[in-house]
């Protein structure tokens, strides 16, 4: 047996609280080596009475990438404390294991040995808002959206689609175009919008703050956004806004009295100034964003900032019942501050959802103490990769997914905002080549999968465009340029979350197959009631698939996208798909 | 090469702020696998810039245990943001190691295939109070250690010493008591005291709580306690009380009430009833420390409770002007809880020292938001089971105490809480079978580790006892039957630790040799300009030890236990050690 290759910590991703009574415990162990794990759990005050051990349950293998399965099992301990350990069986060997390492036998005399979940509280729990499970996320870049009132136009402002979109060029996209096409919105069936940064600001795309207790007078005034929250929520539409608390603009009142008082400034503790007089060249010799220097970082550490901070994030929350906060640059801004931010912000509303942009590793905002989501730019990778660049084969696909998927708790996998694109990266269409068969196949799978998916403007449409600036075009609102059989799949896609619950984030997420020669995969989502199974074709080949290890003689199938019924003839069915066609077979159990 | 042993992940042990400028990175591979581990690293922002990769340096392997070498750098990034990735040699096989996994190139275009360490904020280090790091802590368990008033004595009080301890006899120990020992306490040499329970409660020991506001009668009364506190301060001893939140006793107040009101109680949200009305028997129908029907549970999710609890943290502190808290079953409470606790103690007393009961692997408490430490029980394990109970070799021991070190980040080892035995556990006489020798080698291997080591009160004179309650003997004031030798041994090891710092704690900790044929074990502390080789000899035949890997010729040996200068006449040393004999020797670099 690989031991080193055995890996378990308590919390983390692998034992973690469920829910109020529920625990998940997972161990690794080297892909292919174990053929069996038993859990053997019990009551930390009464392991010897019980006759040494309470219970000992078979774990199950939940997914496995390209070096680890991973094993998986859920407990609820009566008294909601816990002691575990492992029974590992690979070949001929057995072995134990526990927070003191490996064990021919299970020790009974030393609890030590095992490991300790001393007490399930549920306000330790990662405890996201109920709603975002099943909300289909929309962002929208304000300035590219629509423009609905020229009254409020920028200085300079292009007619509507006019130009290729610049560092600098303005359209004139505001809150009034938003209101204008909520039946757009609604049609297509989206329940989210995540506005990038709407706050008074220098730039097109805001992230140089001038004002952050003031709207952009570009989208509109607070009246006008008013309306724009009461017409979402009016048609079942949440808001979430862009909180950009990592820097501020250059011309942000603080920032500016810095410059020019320099070193008598009141303000000059809000940033992190290495040496006056203040230089913006050749680098800025303050911190800021990267080494932009309109951007200079805040000092969230300093206790007047935070409480500003705090004042901003609790003012859009209590006065206009915003019902998200974005964080941009989250991972640069100290863990202490997110802590503070979450418990002020649910204070005042319960159900705010609160979603940290972090492109990396996030496990150390995810403990229920900060983050209720980050952006899986993970999962963004893997599906890109496979669907639209066609850098990794089915193989590696599923082996990147499942190690997706184990990398955070489950309850974090389910509401985890899964972008394909955004305004900071090139659309999904652009880096699939135009093929727009590829890019279907990549938003059936955005949708089909766990957690809560986000689609970028525009991209339902077709709409194409490079890395930044050139994916923040105008929203095409002319029929005739709009691709319409994109439109139509990804409602219909939309449409199927809400019909079927396991087909949104209902149901338990794994591979039944992913082959490397037809690059074709199965994957299937299970719920105590129903199966869901998908099939999807990604090469331009037309394969017969034969979908494996699940016995569904007589079982009746139906196919969701055109609600068809039939039954499987066979033990094993068989499907015919054409070049990136796609298939979602439901079952009742 | 094995990579399924190879183990990174950001944040906890294995990348970790150390002081506002440095972090350290660590890596885990297959002990014996790699021959080298290099750091890649750079800003995240100018990856490109200056030639795709900022700094390559090696890694040094900072420890071993049974089955990983323990890679360790530090590093300043100057922006202090990080992006990093490791190069692995080993064998004739090269490889690169990051968020991603592995590859046989380091990236150049994708750094979001390395680790990242976002932003090195001050404010999210651990950063225990700084006079901790030298304080040698002695437990008192307070009706045990001395009688100073019989005016304050318990009902049926018996003569000091003159019966064997049980679950509910009193010999009368208070406040008194300790105020007139203090001279030994400051002859002894110890700079802080822990106290057991001392609120008013119901048995012995005072872990049932009946008012958490008062003094236990049977110790005296505020004013003496005031008087206790100012005494130690005035010697330099810095005194940490035991908070018992977990659970209340059954005749605190609010318990009473839920016992007398069930349903209609006002408190009955105060504890977890499971239902009414209330039983004690055959099991309590409440939730309790283990299922000690005299100790329910406390709900420290209620607003109420916890309020109520912060206040009498608080009130301690502020009115009585204490050092330290340390948390009785801390791992059972919810961590929210911990970091309301942590800001409103710090808040009160910036350098009050928070000390967490857990004897399992607790890293979830260790993160800078909730403890200052913890009960170091995996370094108690390992250190009886080599020095007292013969159970492991020295290389067994090795292994363990280098797994102990890299457990968790340094700078929470240097300031572990390393105890032998406590009134929890036999004594370490008994424990090592009344061999004296034997428990001289354990606390000289104790003191000048790194950490802070608590001495439980009597085991300085060798006192003998089993398992609790036998353990808690009153302690022997009478001359004639304390063991001088022993104390004199403890008192040097002490002095020792004032006497040069690098033996307290000032230095870095690693193992030279550990010989499992033999039992002798070699390790050194090392710092900028000085070096400390502890030679233990483990085992009841004299030795003649050679000391490895260090080039001493010419260069002047103190023995500083006798203060006796030296000169290596060879490039490696040997030094004679009689059984159970150890040696320190100081070597300025």
């Amino acid at each position: 047996m690989n031991k080193e290759a055995v890996y378990h910590r308590p919390k983390d991703q692998y034992a973690y609280i469920y829910d109020a009574e529920t625990l998940h415990i997972l161990l690794r162990t080297k892909r292919g080596d174990a053929h069996s794990v038993d859990l053997i759990y019990g009551d930390p005050y009464e392991w010897d009475v019980s006759g040494w051990i309470s219970s000992i349950v078979p774990m199950q293998i939940s997914g496995r990438d390209e070096l680890f399965d991973y094993w998986f099992t859920e407990v609820k301990p009566p008294y909601r404390r816990l002691r575990y350990g492992f029974k590992i069986a690979s070949g001929d060997e057995t072995i134990f294991y526990g927070e003191k390492g490996f064990n021919d036998t299970a020790p009974k005399d030393d609890i030590g040995f095992y490991f300790a979940f001393p007490f399930l509280h549920e306000n330790d729990a990662f405890t996201p808002p109920e709603w975002v499970r099943n909300t289909v996320w929309y962002q929208i870049f304000p300035e590219r959206f629509a423009n609905g009132s020229d009254r409020n136009n920028p200085k300079d402002t292009l007619p509507w689609g006019s130009a290729e979109p610049t560092a600098t060029n303005f359209f004139g996209g505001d809150f009034e175009g938003i209101i204008q096409r909520i039946d757009y919105l609604v049609e297509l069936g989206i329940t989210g919008i995540y506005l990038t940064p709407i706050f008074k600001a220098h730039s097109n795309h805001k992230y140089d703050t001038i004002d952050y207790m003031e709207i952009d007078p570009q989208f509109g005034d607070t009246e006008t956004f008013k309306r724009l929250i009461d017409t979402c929520h009016k048609h079942g539409i949440k808001v979430m806004l862009d909180a950009v608390f990592n820097h501020s603009g250059y011309f942000f009142e603080p920032f500016q009295n810095v410059l020019k008082h320099g070193e008598n400034s009141r303000y000059k503790n809000w940033f992190h100034l290495h040496e006056f007089p203040i230089k913006t060249k050749p680098r800025p010799n303050y911190d800021a964003f990267g080494f932009v220097k309109t951007m200079p970082k805040l000092n969230t550490q300093n206790p007047e900032v935070k409480d500003y901070l705090l004042k901003v994030g609790a003012y859009w929350l209590r006065e206009f019942n915003i019902d998200g906060w974005r964080l941009d640059v989250a991972n640069e801004i100290d863990h202490q501050f997110w802590r503070e931010f979450r418990t002020e912000m649910k204070k005042i509303k319960r159900d705010v959802y609160i979603l940290g942009e972090i492109w990396h590793d996030a496990i150390p905002w995810l403990s229920g103490d900060q983050f209720d989501a980050v952006m899986n730019y993970p999962f963004t990778n893997a599906a890109l990769n496979f669907f639209a660049k066609d850098e990794i084969n089915a193989e590696q696909f599923c082996n990147a997914i499942s190690h997706v998927c184990h990398m955070y708790p489950r309850n974090v996998n389910e509401v985890a905002f899964n972008l394909l694109g955004s305004h900071d990266t090139a659309r999904i269409l652009t880096t699939a080549k135009d093929n727009r068969e590829k890019v279907k196949l990549l938003t059936a799978f955005q949708l089909s999968f766990i957690g809560t998916p986000c689609i970028y403007y525009g991209d339902e449409i077709g709409m194409a465009g490079g890395d930044d600036p050139d994916c923040r075009k105008c929203m095409i609102w002319d029929r005739q340029h709009q691709d319409i059989n994109m439109l139509n799949h990804v409602k219909k896609l939309i449409s199927l979350r809400k019909t079927y619950p396991i087909f949104a984030n209902n149901g338990i997420f794994s591979f039944l197959s992913a082959d490397k020669e037809t690059n074709h995969i199965i994957y299937k989502k299970e719920n105590e009631k129903e199966i869901l199974i998908v099939i999807m074709n990604n090469s331009n080949n037309s394969l017969n698939i034969a979908i494996p290890e699940l016995n569904l003689k007589d079982l009746m199938i139906r196919d969701i996208c055109n609600e068809k019924e039939f039954a499987a003839h066979a033990e094993n069915l068989s499907i015919s798909l054409k070049p990136y066609e796609f298939k979602f077979l439901l079952i009742n159990k």
